[in-house]
């Protein structure tokens, strides 16, 4: 067993390259093969979101504190809110952020496949965000 | 992308044969194969615990309220705050619950090997929890 206090790993920001806005990362665990699971808290400040991406075995979201949105290519807005779970499936393309005028911060849950847990691709838009 | 609402799955009681005192579970996910991942939220009232048991691919704990304890088979006993995180190993023998004047929640995570992620054993006695 092994214990990682809590303030023990320093906060991340997350980068440029694949983020819009001030997002923070606080990991939780990149368990060891044969586990795969990799978990971080993520906080995004007011409009902040990720780029589009997809993730080789899905990935969960637990929204702890805040509001949010996300959105897979092609369909609805959706709000997020204290205590929502988003399940998005392998493979499908979406992203997530804050909401316009407030923070959010969930919990992020996904496996890792041969290595990999998340495939970066192109900026959500302005327009996009504001769907 | 799915959203399962706050609220939308009632809380579950913890089956009595597998915990001591008052523990409650709110489902996160139980995502569909090739994914594995487990999780739920889960809340010990003071002096409430797990049996002892193990998981297959090994667990992750995320405290996010409250304060608890956890310990594996033969080691010492951990203290668990808010933020902390404990990552137990595939097939340690371990429990985990609250302070004994504290509630504590957890985001529990874990990963289902050909269905199972968990292998229940016997109680935590009295002795054992007061360390």
């Amino acid at each position: 067993m092994q214990r990682f206090e809590a303030g023990s790993r320093p906060t991340r920001t997350a980068p440029a390259e694949w983020f819009t806005g001030t997002v923070t990362q606080d990991p939780i665990v990149e368990a060891e093969a044969p586990a795969r699971l990799r978990a971080a808290s993520v906080t995004f400040q007011p409009g902040a979101r990720t780029n589009w991406h997809t993730h080789p075995l899905g990935q969960t979201l637990y929204v702890v504190s805040g509001k949010g949105r996300a959105q897979t290519w092609g369909g609805p807005m959706i709000e997020l809110g204290v205590g929502d779970t988003i399940w998005i499936p392998p493979g499908e393309k979406h992203w997530h952020g804050a909401a316009p005028d407030e923070a959010m911060t969930h919990i992020a849950m996904h496996e890792a496949l041969d290595g990999s847990h998340i495939d970066w691709l192109e900026p959500v838009t302005d327009k996009q965000y504001a769907g």
